[in-house]
């Protein structure tokens, strides 16, 4: 669902380490034998599988509930079965919604009739598969028939809308218009919504994805003037899986809240449109010239609205209930039977969905072939290691969801990490996730050969963050070649075992550059992969290897590879990082105010233009920080003490380590408040969540952020209070981990 | 010829002086005589008559030799000697080409000949007077036919080439294509001419100023699709002036190069054209897709190319001498006669040229008949006031250049200041020049009142400096109403004054909210002028008002208003600059060389691109500043020394102010260096130029900065000791400055 971020290499921080060819969590003892084994499982990684793979896996479109994505569950299941695994396909009914009818018109003067098609294309071979496509929609969008003005949103995140307000624009009674990007597409109708909009379109602009960035398809891999992104816009900020089972497993005697009682459906009708159909309702716009910084890429002058003629919207969805199909495979581990590794990537696609998930999902199938060979040969996992396959990823993450829900209380006591990929492309490594596992990543980093240059994948990305960075940057980044790993938002099937259980997790994936404008539409096909984003499934053996080698690596340890202090250090960044957002605001409202009152605004404005300044903002109070700057004190101290705990680890007995890893593997989990986060209980986690209005962007320390951002301060300083408590329980169990080994 | 650029704000540096009210140079005794003075001088000032002589001067096309351009100089002749001032038409024969034919065309799959022709539109009364109409061309392009691959070359500046060189393209044997914008349009030519292209075309991409950036013309102000930039690309950084008599006066009896030795013609074919016409051939080219920061506002997906198809552009053109009338008209001073105010602005445009330049113009008009008048009622000035009206400014400041040639040494001996403008529009004043006057001009911003806001258009100035400016600079600008003036490069009639003869010289004009696309096309008429620069005229009379303040404060005060002191200051920070920018080489070259050896850009590159990454630098020496910073010492303390003398004045006698005022107005010509520039002798002042690759932008401390800029060293070096050397004459002027009073 998640598609790559590729600037995100602007915002890694290096610290000095020398991370070479370590292998934390292994004995000396053990070491050699570990990277034998991994040099045999390198050996058996193919990129023919994955091509076969995925032209069978992508050869008609394979949406939850279609007749391909059970196929390829089945396929799956049967491949999972040959290599040795136990298999079952785990199944919920949940609810999915799909167009019965689209009608989008504009009226007026030059009136027309939107397209909302996609073409088929010769050079596409599975394009034309119209009668198996879901046509272009929103899934989750409200059934509705409205008339109205329409007005351009940009964006369409909240800062848009204060931009309006100045401009004196109202969307109240009227349908908006956004372009995708600068947020998780399901926040632009909930805005919308909040503010009065009685429907929102969302249309591909050309600047983000299409021929301003490349040639568009076929003859490059940009999006064309018809595509369309499809996807979902739930209110998977709130909850993602089957809306209607929240916070538990769709089975079959599940209790189903009524649809009229599902908050997260969205309240007004949505459609996603292509730049095609978005031009003449564009033009159609009078009102202000739009601020600069909202300009797209077609060939007009963008104004912000409202339009004189008027735009119908109908939708009119079926509101089905469908089953899923997850596979599950296990490879029962030859020590720790009862301790998971479990590693997923979704099944389903938009349409014929090669790139996203097919890609990942090969990646994953050649891992799992592999350790079966391997196993074959007398190599058995002393962990048990769980391949998972997952259905329904792009309507709301269901498949994942409802299996982890479904699973709760398992699923905490014996997985040890859950390692995601949501597809794959070329380029550069990126690892995101639970920070305890950064220097494991790193040093899975250094041991994985980059397939175009022959360096490892960590010096490769070193060079890209250094190559990219401005000036001050290179300075700090240059021989530091151990790179700060992302925190995780949301996007993908990580989130019910991160945010939700406190599952040590992590999404992994090469990209930046193989980009393109495939994305959720028909053009994400096998023709379009191996032309555009990974010809050869170079990176596809390069992501089995990566993500391959953390498995292994996690099911072998002697003492599981969490370092704790590197989280405690990443926690007291986080920390910083508030107090910072705080201070700044205050200056910034103080200026603000000023600036304000003496009139600057009201004397630099062009007077013809009639907008409004800026207005004032309400004090920013001192928040009471102590609670936390107490509890960091603490869990800082721990996590060094268990650190040097760990390195004398070699001596202690097998009980007592076996004890310790368990400690190790669930101390995440500690990091969980059961109350969740403020008007979103199923968010449990207090450090990482998607942001409730950016959808995937995380926001660290959540709580308290939100609540600065939205001048919340009551909560704000709840959540200061809260984290710290939480930190004392987390403090607690690395403690018990001390106490392990004592 | 120069266009207001807004972003000039986001340089100002204010700083901490309080500047209401106060009347530098006049004696408290005189003090409120001038203010009275001003009082009635406003009231006179009025909208209609601009309106009325902007209607007549734009009603026909009036470039330099055309009728409408004779008769315009005989109108404003006419009117400056009803106003009582002595009155000629000073006229020069100057090398003026015009084209006899030009053919642009595309061959290949999809052939194109290019229109090269602006729309009439019956919204614009002027707009259809096509046998006046200069065809749109680049004056003192080359004549040619030539036919090859077109190559897009971004703005075409130096730092093009540099990226064009890493992808492997090269231009040699080829026509380039260039954006307007980024430098001088000269420039573009001279460079490509540099790197072997055989031609040369410019276009405005709409992106600039057409449809991106608001509605076009007639809807909006902007460029609309037909319309197209004409301009100059004589090499005048170089030398401006009639391209045949470097230095000297188109006297009669001139001696004249041959036009085959003139350098400064340029060598290529080249060709402005519209965005119309740039889409079919930037649509044909093949090769790399433009890098991000190229692109620009049309549907397409920007390459670099080359194209496969080949382009023919021919041209040619009539090498004409014409006679160019500039109007000059006196007000002899009452008590100093043999000191000048000189004003100035030009009256030729390239079409009907209503913003540019009849706006200045005829607020130049307003102050003359408003003075007349007051001269009338016997309040004539103590100095010589002379207005000026310039022919051949659009071609390359023929008028203007040839007029201070000839006159040089009286002008040097006489003159006081020159103070110019090029055209006006609604918004904000700005204002550069001598550094000297800039606490001068401070009062005058304080003084004059903004018709939009109440408020003095000093005020407005700081308050949208302030809006715009980001968070750590509001905090540096907040409560400090004083500003910086901004440096004056080229572009417009100071050049010869200033850079030539080291007369303190200034632009002023408004501008910031009539943004448009008219520039240098047949759109730049009155009835755009009227509906989108600035309707009614007002800023016309704010402009009347501040330029007309400045020049009767200049002849009648007690003891001229020039403080050294803030030159010193300013020429400190330029100093500190070039110092900085030459320690920033340094360390960015050594980061980049050490890159480049680590093989960052080899590993983060794409490999399937095949682009080279950067090459390595040479060393960056250390220079020796001694000598500047030994002559900095010295003219600090002369500076301020001379300041506090001057505060003394009053109790001066006659004789000895009147030694003062000469000095005072004549020692930034002891900035000057008779040799000049660096491959340009006419360019004699030492702290301002316009940058031989930049074109109006302006480089200071020219010789230092150029040097380092092009890794010239030994020229660098060079120029640090001519510059201290400038300086310790400019300390002698000084000093005499002070002896004056003792």
């Amino acid at each position: 669902m998640r598609i790559f971020i590729t600037t995100v290499f602007a915002f890694f921080l290096f610290i000095s380490t020398n991370a070479q060819q370590k292998l934390s969590g292994f004995f000396p003892a053990n070491t050699q034998r570990q990277v034998d084994y991994e040099k045999e499982f390198d050996a058996l990684i193919s990129t023919k599988n994955q091509d076969e793979w995925m032209k069978f896996l992508t050869s008609r479109p394979h949406h939850i509930g279609s007749t391909q994505g059970k196929a390829n569950a089945d396929f799956m299941a049967n491949l999972f079965r040959q290599w040795g695994y136990e298999t079952e396909l785990s199944s919920y009914d949940v609810l999915f919604p799909t167009p019965k009818s689209r009608l989008l018109e504009l009226f007026g003067d030059k009136p027309y009739k939107a397209k909302l098609e996609e073409t088929t294309l010769k050079e596409d071979a599975t394009s034309g598969q119209k009668s198996e496509q879901l046509p272009s929609y929103n899934a989750y969008s409200a059934d509705g028939d409205v008339t109205a003005e329409l007005v351009f949103v940009n964006r369409g995140v909240p800062a848009d809308y204060e931009e309006l307000d100045r401009m004196g624009i109202s969307v109240k009674g009227k349908i908006v218009i956004a372009k995708y990007g600068g947020s998780w597409r399901g926040i632009k109708p909930k805005v919308a919504s909040e503010h009065g909009a009685i429907g929102c379109l969302i249309y591909s602009d050309p600047m983000d994805d299409g021929y301003a960035e490349g040639d568009v398809y076929p003859k490059g891999p940009f999006r064309p003037k018809q595509g369309i992104q499809r996807g979902s816009v739930m209110d998977m900020p709130v909850y993602p899986g089957d809306p209607s089972t929240p916070g538990y497993g769709s089975t079959a005697d599940a209790k189903r809240l009524d649809r009229k009682d599902i908050t997260t459906i969205m309240k007004i009708p949505v459609l996603p449109i292509s730049y095609e159909d978005a031009l003449p309702l564009l033009t159609a716009l009078n009102g202000p010239v739009a601020p600069a910084s909202w300009r797209g890429g077609l060939p007009i002058t963008y104004h912000v609205g409202p339009s004189v003629a008027k735009v119908r919207l109908a939708l009119q969805f079926n509101w089905d209930y469908r089953p899923l199909y997850n596979v599950i495979a296990k490879m029962k581990g030859s020590e720790y039977p009862d301790q998971w590794v479990i590693r997923g990537n979704h099944h389903d696609g938009w349409v014929n969905g090669a790139a996203d998930p097919i890609s990942g999902m090969v990646a994953e199938m050649e891992e799992a072939r592999a350790i079966g060979e391997l196993t074959k040969k007398g190599y058995r996992p002393k962990r048990t290691i769980v391949f998972c396959a997952w259905d329904g990823e792009e309507p709301s993450l269901l498949g994942s969801t409802e299996w982890v829900e479904d699973h709760a209380e398992e699923l905490q006591k014996k997985t040890v990490a859950y390692l995601n990929s949501d597809g794959n492309s070329r380029g550069f490594v990126g690892f995101s996730g639970s920070h305890a596992l950064e220097q494991f990543f790193n040093e899975i980093a250094t041991s994985v050969v980059d397939p175009q240059t022959g360096v490892t994948v960590s010096e490769r990305r070193y060079a890209k963050s250094l190559a990219d960075a401005d000036r001050s940057s290179k300075a700090k980044l240059i021989g530091n070649k151990y790179f700060k790993i992302g925190a995780l938002g949301a996007g993908s099937d990580y989130s019910p075992f991160f945010q939700h259980l406190g599952i040590p997790s992590a999404n992994i994936g090469f990209g930046g550059e193989g980009d393109g404008g495939e994305y959720h539409s028909i053009y994400d096909s096998y023709d379009h992969f191996t032309r555009f984003k990974d010809p050869g499934f170079q990176y596809g053996t390069a992501l089995a290897k990566t993500t391959g080698r953390a498995m292994l690596r996690l099911a072998n340890a002697d003492v599981l590879p969490f370092d704790y202090s590197i989280l405690v250090k990443t926690i007291g960044e986080y920390v910083a990082d508030v107090k910072t957002s705080l201070e700044l605001k205050r200056t910034d409202d103080e200026m603000l105010n000023r600036l304000i009152k003496e009139k600057v605004y009201e004397l630099a404005k062009d007077p013809t233009l009639g907008f409004a300044g800026p207005s004032p903002k309400q004090l920013v109070p001192y928040l009471d920080f102590s609670s936390i700057d107490n509890a960091m004190t603490l869990v800082r101290t721990s996590s060094e003490e268990l650190k040097a705990a760990i390195e004398k680890a070699g001596s202690a007995d097998a009980q007592k380590r076996a004890r310790l890893n368990e400690i190790l593997y669930q101390s995440e989990q500690k990091l969980l408040n059961p109350n969740g986060l403020p008007r979103r209980p199923w968010y449990k986690h207090m450090i990482y969540a998607p942001g409730f209005y950016t959808g995937y962007g995380v926001k660290t320390l959540p709580g308290i952020r939100e609540g600065i951002e939205e001048s919340n301060w009551k909560e704000a300083q709840d959540y200061i209070n809260i984290v710290a408590n939480t930190l004392l329980q987390f403090n607690f169990s690395l403690q018990k981990g001390i106490e392990a080994l004592r």
